[in-house]
């Protein structure tokens, strides 16, 4: 005899949603889903799923409820008018926003009397319900220990502090490093194939490397907390008569270079600053506010 | 018994040709060094190191001759007064350059009767001699066989073609994917920073994110290369309204933001161009030669 599964409800049944609601089917929830366009509702009620006809039918069906809708304003819009249906329950926010309106969630809960968390979801629908998957959440620790074995079912859940905003503030941040590292291996990849190498030559070695990458960056995280960048493997001027070479490979091939100009352009104002002869992490000292770098 | 060791000469003794001559030593190949100034070789020489006193001695004392100096030209320098040296040996070439000065070098190698294969160094030199790094090399296959097990002292040898400027190019591409991967981490610990968040607190999600990130460029490198870019799992319109989010949680907190501004632009590029719908992998129409573009 194993307990039964939570009963959960989700509402907003996009490809995101819909993916969160099928693993939840297929880890045995009982599920309530809600849309609003209801055709959305049809796949999973035919794999289990109960389709709510309003949102306040679809809130009070779980104690558990998930959102995951287009925004901040499209999820007012859903609960504000049935917001009452939400004392006694926790609503686990996975829409995207900023860090701000997740604060401003936690206390409009508050003031239902319902508990909160944020969330960012880092993967692609596909990925949902994978355990390898991080699964970001903000808020109250003791509601997310409540629900961290519900919550498994979407994926590995992370609990990143108790201001809320830190799931977005997170998400953001980690997307940056998505699109920066995307976009470098793009252009890479568009390098060697003018010279004729498939991308899926280039790939696997890309890959490798980035594992290399991944132990620089693990150097380099105690070097930005202490404001203190030894430059014993690297130095940011090193890095400028490098990267000269790509642009010079790149720009003689064809290939669009404001990339690589940018990050030339980064490191200078590291070099300028008096960072030459420190490692890459203190370009950091020229992102940061001003108040920071002067610090 | 086991077979001697190789004997192995390294000209240029900067942090990088150290670290080469040193990994050398630790495997027990007799190794000769030579560096412009000589005082460079006495740390390597109290490790059993052999210091020539001419780049003429140190050519003719061993089969295999790894070179590892500032520039082509530096190189040409040191070998082209004892170039006759060289006839019957191979040199092994680790200085950086472009795919153009590779070609050249081994057309000049062949002139002087001498093997020669391009290679590509990556890690930083406390990286040298750990079998998990990547060396990369380029030009006779044959050559390459005949010294991967001597070249196997200084990290994991990798042949990527017979072309000589394959490492030249590969080096310059993946140096790129660093500068951005590294740059667009520094944005985001950045971001998280100026809400008190330590970058050893969030280097740890970032590094699991960019195992996932990884996936992603998997799933992407076919795309590539068949110029079809499904983008079931997000495509660039949603990426553009996504890194709105980061533009504004940066600008927010006084994070500069150049380089999600540049990305940005990118993918409107892309979409423009017609691929708001498909994958972020279609960015590469807008990186590519124009006449690849539109092919």
């Amino acid at each position: 005899m194993t307990a039964p599964q939570q009963a959960v409800t989700v509402l907003g049944l996009g490809q995101m949603g819909s993916a969160l609601a099928a693993a939840l089917l297929d880890r045995g929830h009982p599920t309530t889903v809600w849309n609003r366009t209801p055709d959305k509702a049809g796949p999973l009620v035919e794999r289990g799923a109960r389709a709510a006809a309003t949102p306040q039918e679809a809130i009070a069906a779980s104690p558990l409820v998930i959102a995951c809708v287009l925004d901040y304003e499209a999820l007012h819009t859903v609960v504000d008018p049935v917001a009452d249906a939400l004392r006694g329950r926790t609503l686990v926010n996975l829409t995207s926003g900023s860090p701000e309106q997740a604060r401003e969630a936690v206390a409009w809960a508050g003031s239902l009397g319902a508990g909160y968390l944020d969330g960012a979801i880092m993967t692609t629908p596909p990925g949902v319900g994978d355990p390898a998957m991080m699964f970001l959440y903000s808020g109250s620790e003791e509601v997310f220990e409540t629900h961290r074995p519900t919550l498994a079912a979407l994926g590995d859940p992370l609990h990143l502090g108790a201001d809320p905003g830190l799931a977005s503030l997170y998400d953001a941040a980690l997307l940056g490093l998505m699109w920066s590292t995307m976009t470098g291996w793009l252009h890479g990849t568009a390098l060697v194939g003018a010279e004729g190498t498939p991308a899926a030559a280039f790939t696997p070695v890309a890959l490798r490397w980035l594992t290399a990458v991944s132990g620089f960056l693990t150097r380099y995280a105690p070097q930005v907390d202490a404001g203190h960048y030894p430059g014993d493997d690297a130095t940011v001027d090193v890095q400028i008569a490098a990267i000269d070479h790509l642009i010079h490979a790149a720009g003689a091939r064809g290939v669009d270079n404001a990339l690589p100009e940018l990050l030339k352009a980064m490191m200078e104002k590291a070099s300028a600053a008096g960072h030459g002869q420190d490692s890459y992490a203190a370009v950091i000292e020229v992102l940061r506010p001003a108040s920071r770098a002067e610090g």
